[in-house]
């Protein structure tokens, strides 16, 4: 038996769906394809922004904030950026309403005379502004970033991965030249592989997407690639390459040290709550979520296994003091998060509800821990020993003493976990494209693939979009073509020509 | 000859436009009625929101994220609440764009059969999943809080004071009594109070706002009112008691410990953006924003008197081991916020950027200081002595020694001086309505009237209307009834009837 009613093997969107209910993430809303982000899963998202935001300032961009409402004909400047985008646009058309009939209804006096699209991302207002503030090379780099939430239509919804409305930061920033701009993509992609690794403890490949991938307007598009439970992709956050695209478009021009006029070349990267969903699909188990450490609103919650009896109060007290004297305590690099669970409702019943949140350590102490001075605890990462939970005890001293050496540790087990997952399923050894028809096209719904490392000869145009087209067939996309490549290549899987770039391939989310 | 180029007592409207561009807070943007919020300006929004939000929680409510786009349908629930608000409401019709004779257009075929609204204020979304999430009086009280963007169309906009969009911070909350319901609306208008005035250095008068000048379907509202450099008066935050008009409107109905099934008591209360327009009207001066140190974003800001030469790299040195002893120092409960700018431009362009940006102590660091040990500064607050620019110089141990202190007295006085600003021009004497005429009516363009406080009889109704409409041929309105109020009451002064109430009349923000 375990905390959700359905196992990742029995059926894993389902599983998906259970975790994101049970675990206080997010439920849908009564807005179609929204949803509402709940304690557990905004905390996460402060979490993420918090030490997201460090790093970004750290990197030296400072945050703005832009209008959500984009007037129409900003969209239309870049070619390739409103064909990539105008499908999945939500329009503001009207500023009011009146009662007609008695039923509420835009008022058709109030029509605006330009309908405002609600941002689907931000480069073109943002690439206006860099218009009137560059003027000179003393303004460059211009570097900023802006935290917001993003409307995407969208007609199939899945809860933090696809949905119409959801949170991100977007980094965008203009630079006097190509290789200061390209630097500059990279070292935001190298944030986030830092960042998902190191806090999320999620192992990623980062990489280049195909031409037929890129980002609506962009040159080159890098990606992170994470691999999920059931072997599928899940692109947790890109970086752009912009070139002097919207630099064009929008006239974004600078007087050089010799005093001519130059065309900056600009950036732009993001994340967003669609990390979470990655979070879920890596870390999470048949008992629900297990919220790596270093990410958990909690890190150690306390369960005092009150019976509405007198020495209740003795328990809580106990409690308190022990949650106090976590707090104290300093681990990665900010205070211990603890809580003492007091809400009235049966102690198993709160112990289960953290399971399923996955709070790292979960302290169950009853009156005798209290007179003893123990603490009996659960670890999240590793709940059972065959079907049984186990807990252990340790003094309190102990417990608090190594308290920080605990959560560093399950830290650590989960991105392992996660990184064995990743690099023991990428195979390679596809010779041609039949061997990956035959691999990918024999499996049964929801069965674990993996991805595939593949070499090829990196067709571009049409050559690339029949590509496409015979991946597509088997449900299957290019991911990335991952920064460390090998020495030498083979033939290319598609055409048989000579390779020139190892690619990995996979289905996605 | 000031930082800017209009002053206060020239022209108080565009002063604050001054302000808001030349401290590099925000400006307008393409967007009709929106604006950019600038590195300074957001960093302002990212000291109130980390301030702030940590109260929220220690009063124990959690934060939540809800869909912005709101069905048409739910906003008319609540019969107050939809009069108003349909007038200002920004409507999204349609979920596409096309291609029509090479223009782009919202698709005709991609019309939302629902329009959705863009969130005024969340109380219908927020309540009705309060209806579906209350079922027991264990689940009382339930609060939470909401960081968000908000739209509102305004014909007539100012920066930060009224713009289509901005930010802001919603509580709401859901209780079994009214009881328990109004103590929580006190609770959050006390919490604005102090933080207003301890974190913001704004002092303000907290008080009940008269019954036409309610929240749309509140059964009460609070507000803290601030007083302006010019005599106005801004509303600063507002906390309301809803009583059961949305519990009714949305079926929000808990069983209560007997089985019974009893209507729940709602409250909501925010602050926004707004709060900056707050600030720079109550501390700026003829140089710019005086910001005060708890709030700055960088409370020590560091100029080295750069001259291009050899000796540039120790006087860098020297600067950046002086910022990073500062930054090692605790104050206002966090780590002292020091900078160094080393951007390309003329040290004395930079230093009247921080100047006008209201940074609290701004060190001019030339080599003399550096060989001596030194540091040479400017207190923002207290800039000029006569027409000249004040500075000072400490040894540099002593600087570091006393920046605690000196930032603390900085608040401290900032405080000081807008609390005697407040407490002085506040007139009482007024024995009825022909003095109050005499005094607001017979003003210049722009004159200083502060506020008046009155007795009143407490009208309703039609009776209320039409006090409202004589104030309103002065161009005032009633901000709100103190709080504290006097042991007795003299005669209204609209109706000469016995009062019951002492009230402030201003004019307005």
């Amino acid at each position: 038996m375990h905390a959700l009613k359905v196992t990742r093997a029995e059926d894993f969107p389902e599983w998906y769906q259970a975790v994101v209910r049970d675990a206080d993430l997010a439920e849908l809303s009564p807005t179609r394809g929204c949803m509402i982000i709940k304690p557990w899963g905004y905390g996460i998202w402060e979490r993420i922004q918090g030490e997201l935001d460090r790093r970004i300032k750290a990197a030296g961009c400072e945050n703005y904030y832009f209008p959500m409402m984009i007037p129409l004909s900003f969209i239309a400047k870049e070619a390739e950026h409103v064909d990539g985008f105008a499908k999945e646009m939500a329009v503001v058309t009207h500023h009011r309403l009146k009662a007609v009939d008695g039923t509420l209804k835009p008022d058709p006096d109030a029509e605006l005379t330009e309908p405002l699209i609600l941002r689907p991302t931000s480069e073109t207002i943002i690439g206006d502004a860099f218009s009137r503030w560059i003027k000179s090379y003393r303004d460059l780099p211009l570097m900023l970033n802006q935290w917001a939430n993003i409307v995407r239509w969208e007609m199939r919804t899945r809860m933090f991965l696809r949905t119409a409305e959801f949170l991100w930061q977007e980094g965008h920033t203009a630079h006097a030249d190509k290789a200061e701009a390209i630097s500059e993509t990279m070292r935001a992609l190298e944030m986030y592989r830092a960042f998902s690794e190191d806090f999320l403890a999620l192992p990623v490949v980062a990489g280049e997407k195909p031409e037929n991938e890129r980002f609506p307007g962009a040159v080159s598009t890098f990606s992170i690639e994470a691999m999920m439970q059931d072997g599928k992709a899940l692109q947790a956050g890109t970086s752009h390459y912009l070139g002097t695209h919207f630099a064009e478009a929008q006239n974004i021009r600078y007087q050089d040290k010799d005093g001519g006029m130059t065309l900056a070349h600009t950036t732009s990267w993001g994340v967003s709550t669609r990390l979470i969903g990655g979070v879920i699909m890596t870390h999470g188990d048949d008992d629900g979520l297990r919220t790596p450490p270093a990410l958990a609103p909690r890190q150690v919650v306390i369960v005092p296994m009150l019976r509405g009896k007198p020495e209740d109060d003795d328990l809580k007290a106990y409690c308190a003091s022990l949650a106090a004297e976590l707090g104290a305590l300093n681990v990665f690099g900010a205070p211990l998060r603890a809580l003492v669970d007091v809400k009235d409702a049966r102690p198993a019943d709160k112990r289960w509800d953290w399971v399923r949140r996955g709070a790292p350590l979960i302290c169950e102490i009853g009156p005798r821990d209290a007179a003893g001075g123990q603490v009996t605890f659960i670890k999240r990462n590793a709940l059972r020993e065959g079907e049984k939970v186990k807990s252990h005890t340790l003094s309190r001293a102990d417990f608090v003493a190594q308290a920080d050496v605990l959560l560093r540790g399950m830290q650590k087990e989960l991105f392992n976990e996660a990184k064995a997952r990743l690099d023991g399923n990428i195979r390679d050894g596809f010779a041609n494209f039949a061997d990956l028809e035959r691999y990918f096209g024999e499996d049964k719904e929801g069965e674990f693939k993996g991805w595939a490392r593949v070499h090829w000869a990196k067709p571009t145009g049409a050559a690339l979009e029949e590509v496409g087209q015979r991946l597509k067939a088997l449900k299957l996309t290019i991911r990335n073509a991952p920064l460390q490549q090998p020495a030498s290549f083979g033939a290319c899987i598609f055409t048989g020509a000579s390779a020139v770039e190892e690619i990995l391939i996979a289905r996605s989310y």
